[in-house]
Protein backbone atom coordinates (compact mmCIF):
# COMPACT_ATOMS: atom_id res chain seq x y z
CA UNK A 1 0.00 0.00 0.00
CA UNK A 2 2.82 2.29 0.70
CA UNK A 3 3.80 2.75 -2.84
CA UNK A 4 0.95 3.65 -4.08
CA UNK A 5 0.83 6.77 -2.05
CA UNK A 6 1.97 9.78 -3.45
CA UNK A 7 4.31 11.78 -1.26
CA UNK A 8 1.54 14.46 0.38
CA UNK A 9 3.16 13.86 4.03
CA UNK A 10 2.41 16.92 5.70
CA UNK A 11 -0.62 18.18 3.69
CA UNK A 12 -2.49 20.62 5.45
CA UNK A 13 -5.60 22.44 3.43
CA UNK A 14 -7.48 20.89 0.35
CA UNK A 15 -9.89 23.57 -1.56
CA UNK A 16 -12.68 21.89 -3.54
CA UNK A 17 -14.47 24.22 -5.76
CA UNK A 18 -18.00 23.09 -6.61
CA UNK A 19 -21.54 24.56 -8.32
CA UNK A 20 -24.23 25.26 -6.48
CA UNK A 21 -27.09 23.05 -8.59
CA UNK A 22 -30.79 23.85 -8.89
CA UNK A 23 -31.97 20.53 -6.94
CA UNK A 24 -30.15 22.04 -3.52
CA UNK A 25 -32.17 24.94 -3.46
CA UNK A 26 -35.34 25.20 -1.83
CA UNK A 27 -38.16 27.70 -1.98
CA UNK A 28 -36.78 30.36 0.18
CA UNK A 29 -34.60 30.70 -2.98
CA UNK A 30 -31.66 29.79 -1.23
CA UNK A 31 -29.33 26.69 -0.67
CA UNK A 32 -31.63 23.72 1.66
CA UNK A 33 -29.39 23.75 4.76
CA UNK A 34 -28.80 19.96 4.87
CA UNK A 35 -26.57 20.09 1.65
CA UNK A 36 -23.84 21.55 3.32
CA UNK A 37 -23.17 18.12 4.71
CA UNK A 38 -22.91 17.00 1.10
CA UNK A 39 -20.57 19.56 0.43
CA UNK A 40 -18.29 18.39 3.32
CA UNK A 41 -18.85 14.90 1.99
CA UNK A 42 -17.02 16.10 -1.71
CA UNK A 43 -14.56 17.82 -0.34
CA UNK A 44 -13.87 14.73 2.13
CA UNK A 45 -13.23 12.59 -0.96
CA UNK A 46 -11.18 15.06 -1.86
CA UNK A 47 -9.05 15.51 1.01
CA UNK A 48 -8.62 11.66 1.00
CA UNK A 49 -7.48 11.60 -2.89
CA UNK A 50 -5.30 14.39 -2.78
CA UNK A 51 -3.44 12.44 0.49
CA UNK A 52 -3.22 9.64 -1.62
CA UNK A 53 -5.48 7.00 -0.37
CA UNK A 54 -8.99 7.38 -1.97
CA UNK A 55 -11.87 6.58 0.21
CA UNK A 56 -12.96 4.10 -2.06
CA UNK A 57 -9.52 2.30 -1.12
CA UNK A 58 -10.84 1.89 3.09
CA UNK A 59 -13.78 0.40 1.99
CA UNK A 60 -12.10 -2.35 -0.60
CA UNK A 61 -9.84 -3.17 2.65
CA UNK A 62 -13.00 -3.12 5.00
CA UNK A 63 -11.97 -0.12 6.80
CA UNK A 64 -15.46 2.45 7.16
CA UNK A 65 -15.76 6.16 8.55
CA UNK A 66 -18.75 6.55 9.47
CA UNK A 67 -19.89 10.37 10.97
CA UNK A 68 -20.06 10.54 15.02
CA UNK A 69 -20.95 14.15 14.77
CA UNK A 70 -21.89 16.98 12.49
CA UNK A 71 -21.86 20.65 12.67
CA UNK A 72 -22.39 23.53 10.40
CA UNK A 73 -22.75 27.24 11.28
CA UNK A 74 -24.34 29.13 8.47
CA UNK A 75 -23.26 32.67 8.62
CA UNK A 76 -24.85 33.94 4.95
CA UNK A 77 -27.32 32.18 2.27
CA UNK A 78 -26.00 30.25 -1.19
CA UNK A 79 -27.75 30.46 -4.30
CA UNK A 80 -28.11 28.23 -7.51
CA UNK A 81 -25.16 28.24 -9.65
CA UNK A 82 -23.01 30.02 -7.26
CA UNK A 83 -19.46 28.61 -7.44
CA UNK A 84 -18.52 28.02 -3.62
CA UNK A 85 -14.71 26.56 -2.40
CA UNK A 86 -14.58 24.28 0.64
CA UNK A 87 -11.73 24.34 2.31
CA UNK A 88 -10.89 21.30 4.41
CA UNK A 89 -8.41 20.00 6.92
CA UNK A 90 -8.29 17.54 9.33
CA UNK A 91 -8.59 19.29 12.50
CA UNK A 92 -8.21 15.56 15.18
CA UNK A 93 -6.68 12.64 14.89
CA UNK A 94 -6.62 10.14 17.84
CA UNK A 95 -6.35 6.65 17.89
CA UNK A 96 -9.72 5.22 16.07
CA UNK A 97 -11.30 8.47 15.03
CA UNK A 98 -10.76 11.75 13.20
CA UNK A 99 -12.25 15.45 12.83
CA UNK A 100 -12.78 17.62 9.44
CA UNK A 101 -13.31 20.83 9.73
CA UNK A 102 -14.37 23.16 6.67
CA UNK A 103 -14.93 26.73 6.06
CA UNK A 104 -17.06 27.55 2.94
CA UNK A 105 -16.26 30.64 1.00
CA UNK A 106 -17.54 31.94 -2.27
CA UNK A 107 -14.94 31.11 -4.76
CA UNK A 108 -12.13 34.25 -4.72
CA UNK A 109 -13.49 35.64 -1.59
CA UNK A 110 -12.34 35.76 2.07
CA UNK A 111 -15.42 35.79 4.21
CA UNK A 112 -17.02 32.39 5.41
CA UNK A 113 -20.54 31.74 4.65
CA UNK A 114 -20.35 28.64 6.75
CA UNK A 115 -17.94 26.63 8.99
CA UNK A 116 -18.65 22.99 10.21
CA UNK A 117 -17.17 19.95 11.60
CA UNK A 118 -17.80 16.39 11.07
CA UNK A 119 -16.18 13.42 13.44
CA UNK A 120 -15.86 9.58 12.35
CA UNK A 121 -14.77 6.53 13.43
CA UNK A 122 -12.86 4.03 11.90
CA UNK A 123 -14.54 0.71 11.53
CA UNK A 124 -14.47 -2.58 10.49
CA UNK A 125 -16.95 -4.65 8.16
CA UNK A 126 -18.36 -5.53 11.69
CA UNK A 127 -18.96 -1.97 12.76
CA UNK A 128 -16.34 -2.22 15.84
CA UNK A 129 -13.68 0.55 15.73
CA UNK A 130 -10.30 0.17 15.01
CA UNK A 131 -7.18 1.61 14.23
CA UNK A 132 -6.28 4.43 11.70
CA UNK A 133 -4.28 2.73 9.23
CA UNK A 134 -0.26 4.17 9.87
CA UNK A 135 -0.01 4.47 6.00
CA UNK A 136 -2.79 7.16 6.48
CA UNK A 137 -1.95 8.57 9.91
CA UNK A 138 2.06 9.84 9.06
CA UNK A 139 0.72 11.74 5.99
CA UNK A 140 -1.64 13.80 8.02
CA UNK A 141 -1.10 17.30 10.10
CA UNK A 142 -3.33 18.45 12.17
CA UNK A 143 -4.56 22.04 12.37
CA UNK A 144 -7.01 23.62 14.83
CA UNK A 145 -10.39 23.67 13.35
CA UNK A 146 -13.82 25.12 13.98
CA UNK A 147 -15.10 24.33 17.30
CA UNK B 1 -42.25 -18.06 2.94
CA UNK B 2 -45.49 -18.72 1.68
CA UNK B 3 -47.89 -19.11 5.08
CA UNK B 4 -46.21 -14.94 6.00
CA UNK B 5 -48.36 -13.90 3.36
CA UNK B 6 -51.15 -12.01 4.38
CA UNK B 7 -54.11 -12.97 1.68
CA UNK B 8 -53.65 -10.32 -0.67
CA UNK B 9 -54.52 -12.20 -3.82
CA UNK B 10 -55.32 -10.01 -6.18
CA UNK B 11 -54.66 -6.80 -5.15
CA UNK B 12 -55.16 -4.29 -7.52
CA UNK B 13 -54.43 -0.62 -6.44
CA UNK B 14 -52.49 0.84 -3.35
CA UNK B 15 -53.01 5.02 -2.24
CA UNK B 16 -49.78 6.08 -0.21
CA UNK B 17 -50.04 9.85 1.41
CA UNK B 18 -47.33 11.80 1.36
CA UNK B 19 -46.92 14.92 2.65
CA UNK B 20 -43.93 17.20 0.74
CA UNK B 21 -40.84 18.36 2.58
CA UNK B 22 -39.52 21.61 2.66
CA UNK B 23 -36.45 20.16 1.34
CA UNK B 24 -38.26 18.59 -1.79
CA UNK B 25 -38.94 22.18 -2.92
CA UNK B 26 -36.20 23.86 -5.29
CA UNK B 27 -36.21 28.09 -5.61
CA UNK B 28 -38.97 27.83 -8.53
CA UNK B 29 -41.01 27.85 -4.59
CA UNK B 30 -42.84 24.19 -6.08
CA UNK B 31 -41.23 20.49 -6.12
CA UNK B 32 -38.19 19.74 -8.07
CA UNK B 33 -38.91 17.39 -10.83
CA UNK B 34 -36.66 14.45 -9.37
CA UNK B 35 -38.15 14.18 -5.90
CA UNK B 36 -41.50 12.36 -7.64
CA UNK B 37 -39.38 9.54 -8.51
CA UNK B 38 -38.55 9.24 -4.82
CA UNK B 39 -42.04 9.53 -4.11
CA UNK B 40 -42.47 6.36 -6.70
CA UNK B 41 -40.36 4.43 -4.69
CA UNK B 42 -41.76 5.26 -1.18
CA UNK B 43 -45.10 4.30 -2.64
CA UNK B 44 -43.82 0.87 -4.72
CA UNK B 45 -42.09 -0.10 -0.63
CA UNK B 46 -46.07 0.55 0.69
CA UNK B 47 -47.54 -1.77 -2.65
CA UNK B 48 -45.06 -4.52 -1.67
CA UNK B 49 -45.39 -4.52 2.24
CA UNK B 50 -49.61 -4.41 1.65
CA UNK B 51 -48.66 -7.33 -0.61
CA UNK B 52 -47.72 -9.28 2.35
CA UNK B 53 -43.84 -9.54 0.94
CA UNK B 54 -41.92 -6.39 2.21
CA UNK B 55 -39.11 -5.54 0.29
CA UNK B 56 -37.01 -5.61 3.25
CA UNK B 57 -37.55 -9.56 2.54
CA UNK B 58 -36.18 -9.76 -1.25
CA UNK B 59 -32.79 -8.39 -0.28
CA UNK B 60 -32.35 -10.87 2.50
CA UNK B 61 -33.30 -13.58 0.18
CA UNK B 62 -30.59 -12.19 -2.75
CA UNK B 63 -33.37 -10.61 -4.79
CA UNK B 64 -32.88 -7.17 -6.33
CA UNK B 65 -35.06 -5.03 -8.15
CA UNK B 66 -32.66 -2.31 -9.96
CA UNK B 67 -34.53 -0.04 -12.29
CA UNK B 68 -34.66 -0.12 -15.44
CA UNK B 69 -36.60 2.49 -16.63
CA UNK B 70 -38.13 5.95 -15.07
CA UNK B 71 -40.47 8.20 -16.59
CA UNK B 72 -42.68 10.51 -14.98
CA UNK B 73 -45.19 13.26 -16.90
CA UNK B 74 -45.96 16.64 -14.62
CA UNK B 75 -49.09 18.16 -15.35
CA UNK B 76 -49.50 20.94 -12.29
CA UNK B 77 -46.46 22.06 -9.85
CA UNK B 78 -46.54 20.43 -5.91
CA UNK B 79 -45.67 22.55 -2.96
CA UNK B 80 -44.35 22.19 0.28
CA UNK B 81 -46.81 20.80 2.92
CA UNK B 82 -48.81 19.30 -0.02
CA UNK B 83 -50.60 16.19 1.01
CA UNK B 84 -50.10 14.17 -2.21
CA UNK B 85 -51.49 10.76 -2.83
CA UNK B 86 -50.01 8.44 -5.04
CA UNK B 87 -51.79 5.48 -6.75
CA UNK B 88 -49.70 2.68 -7.25
CA UNK B 89 -49.91 -0.62 -9.30
CA UNK B 90 -48.06 -3.17 -11.10
CA UNK B 91 -48.86 -2.32 -14.85
CA UNK B 92 -47.07 -5.29 -16.34
CA UNK B 93 -45.59 -8.76 -15.14
CA UNK B 94 -42.94 -10.51 -17.40
CA UNK B 95 -40.69 -13.56 -16.79
CA UNK B 96 -38.09 -11.66 -14.70
CA UNK B 97 -39.34 -7.91 -14.91
CA UNK B 98 -42.27 -6.01 -14.19
CA UNK B 99 -43.70 -2.51 -14.40
CA UNK B 100 -45.16 0.06 -12.18
CA UNK B 101 -47.40 2.58 -12.76
CA UNK B 102 -48.29 5.63 -10.70
CA UNK B 103 -50.80 8.46 -10.57
CA UNK B 104 -50.17 11.29 -8.11
CA UNK B 105 -53.11 13.69 -7.02
CA UNK B 106 -53.81 15.89 -4.10
CA UNK B 107 -55.17 14.49 -1.27
CA UNK B 108 -58.99 13.74 -1.89
CA UNK B 109 -58.68 15.71 -5.48
CA UNK B 110 -59.57 13.68 -8.99
CA UNK B 111 -57.36 15.36 -10.71
CA UNK B 112 -53.57 14.20 -11.68
CA UNK B 113 -50.75 16.33 -10.93
CA UNK B 114 -48.07 13.99 -12.48
CA UNK B 115 -48.18 10.48 -13.74
CA UNK B 116 -45.54 8.38 -14.59
CA UNK B 117 -44.02 4.47 -14.41
CA UNK B 118 -40.61 2.77 -13.42
CA UNK B 119 -39.76 -0.83 -14.72
CA UNK B 120 -37.90 -3.32 -12.87
CA UNK B 121 -35.62 -6.25 -13.31
CA UNK B 122 -35.39 -9.17 -10.57
CA UNK B 123 -31.59 -9.76 -10.07
CA UNK B 124 -29.98 -11.81 -7.66
CA UNK B 125 -26.73 -10.97 -6.01
CA UNK B 126 -24.20 -10.96 -9.02
CA UNK B 127 -26.71 -8.75 -10.81
CA UNK B 128 -28.03 -11.72 -13.20
CA UNK B 129 -31.96 -11.65 -13.91
CA UNK B 130 -33.73 -13.93 -12.05
CA UNK B 131 -37.25 -15.02 -12.46
CA UNK B 132 -39.83 -13.32 -10.32
CA UNK B 133 -40.53 -15.66 -6.89
CA UNK B 134 -43.81 -17.53 -7.65
CA UNK B 135 -45.23 -16.37 -3.85
CA UNK B 136 -45.23 -12.98 -5.77
CA UNK B 137 -46.20 -13.59 -8.86
CA UNK B 138 -49.64 -15.38 -8.02
CA UNK B 139 -51.19 -12.67 -5.74
CA UNK B 140 -50.02 -9.52 -8.41
CA UNK B 141 -53.12 -8.30 -10.81
CA UNK B 142 -51.90 -6.39 -13.45
CA UNK B 143 -53.31 -3.64 -14.74
CA UNK B 144 -52.82 -1.71 -17.48
CA UNK B 145 -50.98 1.83 -16.73
CA UNK B 146 -49.80 4.68 -17.68
CA UNK B 147 -48.21 4.42 -21.60
CA UNK C 1 -54.55 35.07 13.47
CA UNK C 2 -55.09 34.72 17.04
CA UNK C 3 -58.57 33.02 16.23
CA UNK C 4 -56.83 30.59 13.91
CA UNK C 5 -54.86 29.03 17.06
CA UNK C 6 -56.02 26.14 18.44
CA UNK C 7 -55.90 25.91 22.10
CA UNK C 8 -52.10 24.24 22.37
CA UNK C 9 -50.67 26.46 25.50
CA UNK C 10 -47.64 25.01 27.43
CA UNK C 11 -46.95 22.56 24.27
CA UNK C 12 -43.81 20.67 25.25
CA UNK C 13 -43.41 17.87 22.71
CA UNK C 14 -44.35 16.42 19.28
CA UNK C 15 -43.73 13.04 17.95
CA UNK C 16 -43.28 12.63 14.14
CA UNK C 17 -43.28 8.52 13.06
CA UNK C 18 -41.65 8.72 9.73
CA UNK C 19 -40.18 5.48 7.85
CA UNK C 20 -37.01 5.64 6.16
CA UNK C 21 -36.69 5.58 2.19
CA UNK C 22 -34.58 3.60 0.08
CA UNK C 23 -32.97 6.85 -1.08
CA UNK C 24 -31.97 8.02 1.92
CA UNK C 25 -29.22 5.12 2.67
CA UNK C 26 -26.19 4.76 1.16
CA UNK C 27 -23.60 2.21 0.01
CA UNK C 28 -22.75 1.56 3.44
CA UNK C 29 -25.92 0.07 3.83
CA UNK C 30 -27.33 2.81 6.60
CA UNK C 31 -29.17 6.03 6.54
CA UNK C 32 -27.00 9.05 4.75
CA UNK C 33 -25.58 11.47 7.46
CA UNK C 34 -27.01 14.15 5.82
CA UNK C 35 -30.67 13.19 5.55
CA UNK C 36 -31.10 13.80 9.40
CA UNK C 37 -31.29 17.31 9.57
CA UNK C 38 -34.47 16.63 6.53
CA UNK C 39 -36.28 14.57 9.25
CA UNK C 40 -35.20 17.26 11.72
CA UNK C 41 -36.93 19.73 9.28
CA UNK C 42 -40.18 17.44 9.05
CA UNK C 43 -40.86 17.22 12.95
CA UNK C 44 -40.87 21.13 12.76
CA UNK C 45 -42.98 21.01 10.44
CA UNK C 46 -45.28 19.01 12.07
CA UNK C 47 -44.85 20.86 15.99
CA UNK C 48 -45.34 24.34 13.89
CA UNK C 49 -48.92 22.99 12.44
CA UNK C 50 -49.67 21.33 15.89
CA UNK C 51 -48.72 24.36 17.47
CA UNK C 52 -52.12 25.92 15.35
CA UNK C 53 -49.26 27.94 13.08
CA UNK C 54 -48.65 26.22 9.95
CA UNK C 55 -44.85 27.27 8.65
CA UNK C 56 -46.71 27.69 5.64
CA UNK C 57 -48.64 30.59 7.60
CA UNK C 58 -45.27 31.97 8.27
CA UNK C 59 -43.92 32.82 5.13
CA UNK C 60 -47.52 33.63 3.47
CA UNK C 61 -46.87 36.44 6.41
CA UNK C 62 -43.37 37.91 4.83
CA UNK C 63 -41.64 35.76 7.97
CA UNK C 64 -38.72 33.23 7.47
CA UNK C 65 -37.27 30.69 9.49
CA UNK C 66 -33.52 30.14 8.26
CA UNK C 67 -31.20 27.90 10.00
CA UNK C 68 -27.60 29.30 11.47
CA UNK C 69 -26.69 26.44 13.50
CA UNK C 70 -27.42 22.29 13.32
CA UNK C 71 -25.86 19.96 15.13
CA UNK C 72 -26.40 15.74 15.11
CA UNK C 73 -25.10 13.09 17.41
CA UNK C 74 -25.12 9.71 15.54
CA UNK C 75 -25.33 6.99 18.11
CA UNK C 76 -26.70 4.12 16.05
CA UNK C 77 -27.05 3.54 12.35
CA UNK C 78 -30.49 3.32 10.68
CA UNK C 79 -31.68 1.30 7.92
CA UNK C 80 -34.02 1.49 5.48
CA UNK C 81 -38.04 1.10 6.48
CA UNK C 82 -36.72 1.45 10.13
CA UNK C 83 -39.50 3.61 11.44
CA UNK C 84 -38.18 5.93 13.60
CA UNK C 85 -39.68 8.51 16.23
CA UNK C 86 -38.33 11.96 16.48
CA UNK C 87 -39.50 13.90 19.44
CA UNK C 88 -39.03 17.69 18.81
CA UNK C 89 -39.19 20.47 21.16
CA UNK C 90 -38.01 24.15 21.75
CA UNK C 91 -35.07 24.25 23.87
CA UNK C 92 -34.42 27.94 23.56
CA UNK C 93 -36.62 31.31 22.74
CA UNK C 94 -34.79 34.59 22.10
CA UNK C 95 -36.59 37.64 20.64
CA UNK C 96 -35.47 37.34 17.11
CA UNK C 97 -34.65 33.68 17.39
CA UNK C 98 -35.10 29.93 18.49
CA UNK C 99 -33.77 26.44 18.76
CA UNK C 100 -35.18 23.12 18.34
CA UNK C 101 -33.99 20.15 19.60
CA UNK C 102 -34.33 16.82 18.45
CA UNK C 103 -33.80 12.92 19.39
CA UNK C 104 -34.47 10.18 17.59
CA UNK C 105 -35.27 6.44 18.64
CA UNK C 106 -36.95 3.43 16.62
CA UNK C 107 -40.15 3.70 17.43
CA UNK C 108 -40.95 2.21 20.21
CA UNK C 109 -37.66 2.12 21.97
CA UNK C 110 -36.25 4.22 24.37
CA UNK C 111 -32.11 4.33 23.53
CA UNK C 112 -31.68 7.30 21.23
CA UNK C 113 -29.96 6.49 17.81
CA UNK C 114 -29.36 10.11 17.33
CA UNK C 115 -30.43 13.71 18.89
CA UNK C 116 -29.19 16.86 17.99
CA UNK C 117 -30.46 20.90 17.87
CA UNK C 118 -30.86 23.50 14.60
CA UNK C 119 -31.08 27.33 15.44
CA UNK C 120 -33.43 29.29 13.64
CA UNK C 121 -33.31 33.85 13.06
CA UNK C 122 -36.66 35.17 12.39
CA UNK C 123 -36.89 37.26 9.77
CA UNK C 124 -38.44 39.52 7.28
CA UNK C 125 -38.19 39.49 3.24
CA UNK C 126 -35.44 41.62 3.05
CA UNK C 127 -33.73 39.16 5.17
CA UNK C 128 -33.56 41.05 8.39
CA UNK C 129 -34.18 39.48 11.77
CA UNK C 130 -37.62 40.85 13.21
CA UNK C 131 -39.46 39.86 16.58
CA UNK C 132 -41.10 36.51 17.12
CA UNK C 133 -44.46 37.19 16.72
CA UNK C 134 -46.47 37.14 20.30
CA UNK C 135 -49.33 34.91 18.79
CA UNK C 136 -46.46 32.07 18.70
CA UNK C 137 -44.27 32.84 21.30
CA UNK C 138 -47.06 32.69 24.25
CA UNK C 139 -48.12 29.20 23.56
CA UNK C 140 -44.73 27.07 23.45
CA UNK C 141 -43.16 26.23 26.09
CA UNK C 142 -39.58 25.70 26.16
CA UNK C 143 -37.56 22.95 27.55
CA UNK C 144 -33.70 22.44 28.19
CA UNK C 145 -32.32 20.60 25.28
CA UNK C 146 -29.47 18.43 23.77
CA UNK C 147 -26.53 20.68 23.78
CA UNK D 1 -29.50 40.91 -24.11
CA UNK D 2 -27.65 40.04 -27.75
CA UNK D 3 -24.16 41.62 -26.99
CA UNK D 4 -23.78 39.45 -23.86
CA UNK D 5 -24.50 35.87 -26.23
CA UNK D 6 -21.07 34.57 -26.73
CA UNK D 7 -20.80 33.70 -30.36
CA UNK D 8 -21.71 29.81 -30.10
CA UNK D 9 -24.34 29.74 -33.22
CA UNK D 10 -24.90 26.08 -33.94
CA UNK D 11 -23.68 24.68 -30.29
CA UNK D 12 -24.64 21.32 -31.05
CA UNK D 13 -23.01 19.02 -28.02
CA UNK D 14 -22.24 19.67 -24.13
CA UNK D 15 -20.34 17.86 -22.12
CA UNK D 16 -20.42 17.28 -18.70
CA UNK D 17 -18.07 15.76 -16.47
CA UNK D 18 -19.66 15.06 -12.96
CA UNK D 19 -17.75 13.23 -10.23
CA UNK D 20 -20.40 10.46 -8.18
CA UNK D 21 -20.95 11.45 -4.63
CA UNK D 22 -21.17 9.42 -1.67
CA UNK D 23 -24.62 10.72 -0.95
CA UNK D 24 -25.69 9.75 -4.06
CA UNK D 25 -25.60 6.15 -3.75
CA UNK D 26 -27.97 3.53 -2.07
CA UNK D 27 -28.00 0.25 0.20
CA UNK D 28 -27.82 -1.69 -3.49
CA UNK D 29 -24.18 -0.20 -3.29
CA UNK D 30 -25.15 1.96 -6.76
CA UNK D 31 -26.29 5.29 -7.63
CA UNK D 32 -29.93 5.79 -6.47
CA UNK D 33 -31.92 5.85 -9.73
CA UNK D 34 -33.60 9.37 -8.91
CA UNK D 35 -30.13 10.94 -9.02
CA UNK D 36 -29.47 10.99 -12.45
CA UNK D 37 -32.53 13.29 -13.52
CA UNK D 38 -30.07 16.02 -11.00
CA UNK D 39 -27.06 15.59 -13.36
CA UNK D 40 -29.23 15.95 -15.86
CA UNK D 41 -30.25 19.28 -14.66
CA UNK D 42 -26.68 19.92 -13.81
CA UNK D 43 -25.45 19.11 -17.72
CA UNK D 44 -28.55 21.36 -18.64
CA UNK D 45 -27.29 24.31 -16.79
CA UNK D 46 -23.44 24.14 -18.04
CA UNK D 47 -25.68 23.76 -21.63
CA UNK D 48 -26.84 26.96 -21.25
CA UNK D 49 -23.94 29.06 -19.89
CA UNK D 50 -21.91 27.52 -22.59
CA UNK D 51 -24.92 28.61 -25.22
CA UNK D 52 -23.80 32.12 -23.60
CA UNK D 53 -27.08 32.48 -21.51
CA UNK D 54 -26.86 30.89 -18.30
CA UNK D 55 -30.03 29.82 -16.50
CA UNK D 56 -29.54 32.34 -14.14
CA UNK D 57 -31.11 35.23 -16.15
CA UNK D 58 -33.85 33.72 -18.01
CA UNK D 59 -35.32 33.62 -13.98
CA UNK D 60 -33.89 37.54 -13.59
CA UNK D 61 -35.65 38.18 -16.77
CA UNK D 62 -38.70 36.53 -15.42
CA UNK D 63 -38.56 33.56 -17.95
CA UNK D 64 -38.73 30.07 -16.18
CA UNK D 65 -38.55 26.86 -17.96
CA UNK D 66 -40.57 23.85 -15.66
CA UNK D 67 -40.36 20.09 -16.68
CA UNK D 68 -43.28 18.21 -18.29
CA UNK D 69 -41.54 15.17 -19.02
CA UNK D 70 -38.65 13.12 -17.82
CA UNK D 71 -37.33 10.12 -19.05
CA UNK D 72 -34.50 8.00 -18.11
CA UNK D 73 -33.10 4.46 -19.36
CA UNK D 74 -30.52 2.27 -17.13
CA UNK D 75 -28.36 -0.24 -19.01
CA UNK D 76 -25.41 -0.31 -16.12
CA UNK D 77 -24.95 0.64 -12.36
CA UNK D 78 -22.72 3.61 -11.34
CA UNK D 79 -21.07 3.65 -8.19
CA UNK D 80 -19.42 6.11 -5.61
CA UNK D 81 -16.69 8.14 -7.30
CA UNK D 82 -16.98 7.09 -10.55
CA UNK D 83 -16.40 9.80 -12.87
CA UNK D 84 -18.97 10.17 -15.56
CA UNK D 85 -19.97 12.68 -18.40
CA UNK D 86 -23.11 13.70 -19.49
CA UNK D 87 -23.44 14.43 -23.22
CA UNK D 88 -26.49 17.00 -23.66
CA UNK D 89 -28.07 18.21 -26.50
CA UNK D 90 -31.27 19.94 -27.52
CA UNK D 91 -33.66 17.35 -29.53
CA UNK D 92 -36.67 19.27 -30.11
CA UNK D 93 -38.02 23.31 -30.21
CA UNK D 94 -41.15 23.93 -30.82
CA UNK D 95 -42.58 27.66 -30.26
CA UNK D 96 -42.69 27.60 -26.41
CA UNK D 97 -41.62 24.35 -25.34
CA UNK D 98 -38.19 22.26 -25.79
CA UNK D 99 -36.37 18.74 -24.90
CA UNK D 100 -33.00 18.00 -23.71
CA UNK D 101 -31.57 14.62 -24.46
CA UNK D 102 -28.94 12.97 -22.20
CA UNK D 103 -26.39 9.97 -22.83
CA UNK D 104 -24.27 9.36 -19.37
CA UNK D 105 -21.10 7.39 -19.89
CA UNK D 106 -18.08 6.80 -17.57
CA UNK D 107 -15.50 9.38 -18.65
CA UNK D 108 -13.35 8.04 -21.90
CA UNK D 109 -15.78 5.29 -22.26
CA UNK D 110 -18.22 5.17 -25.52
CA UNK D 111 -21.37 2.19 -23.68
CA UNK D 112 -23.60 4.64 -22.31
CA UNK D 113 -24.73 3.66 -18.90
CA UNK D 114 -27.33 5.77 -19.24
CA UNK D 115 -30.08 7.74 -21.68
CA UNK D 116 -32.33 9.96 -21.19
CA UNK D 117 -34.46 13.05 -21.95
CA UNK D 118 -36.67 16.30 -20.47
CA UNK D 119 -39.11 18.57 -22.07
CA UNK D 120 -39.55 21.63 -20.75
CA UNK D 121 -42.33 24.84 -21.27
CA UNK D 122 -41.30 28.38 -21.30
CA UNK D 123 -43.49 29.95 -18.93
CA UNK D 124 -43.70 33.55 -17.26
CA UNK D 125 -44.18 33.98 -13.76
CA UNK D 126 -47.73 33.64 -13.33
CA UNK D 127 -47.03 29.94 -15.36
CA UNK D 128 -48.32 30.84 -18.48
CA UNK D 129 -46.04 29.48 -21.60
CA UNK D 130 -44.84 31.99 -23.41
CA UNK D 131 -42.20 32.33 -26.56
CA UNK D 132 -38.81 30.76 -26.42
CA UNK D 133 -36.43 34.48 -26.98
CA UNK D 134 -35.48 35.01 -30.10
CA UNK D 135 -31.39 35.26 -28.99
CA UNK D 136 -31.59 31.61 -27.59
CA UNK D 137 -33.54 30.52 -30.48
CA UNK D 138 -31.12 31.55 -32.84
CA UNK D 139 -28.02 29.92 -31.52
CA UNK D 140 -29.37 26.62 -30.85
CA UNK D 141 -28.78 23.80 -33.33
CA UNK D 142 -31.34 20.46 -32.87
CA UNK D 143 -29.86 17.08 -33.22
CA UNK D 144 -32.47 14.46 -33.06
CA UNK D 145 -32.86 12.52 -29.46
CA UNK D 146 -32.81 9.61 -27.60
CA UNK D 147 -36.64 8.35 -28.21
Amino acid sequence: MRQNLRNKTNMKYYHKDIRIRYAETDQMGVCYYGNYFVWFEVSRTEYFRELGFPYTEYEKKGIFLPVGEAYCRYHKSLKYDDLITVTVWISKLKRTSMQFSYIITKKGEKEPVAEGHTTHVFVNRDMKPCRIPEEIRKNITVVEGVK
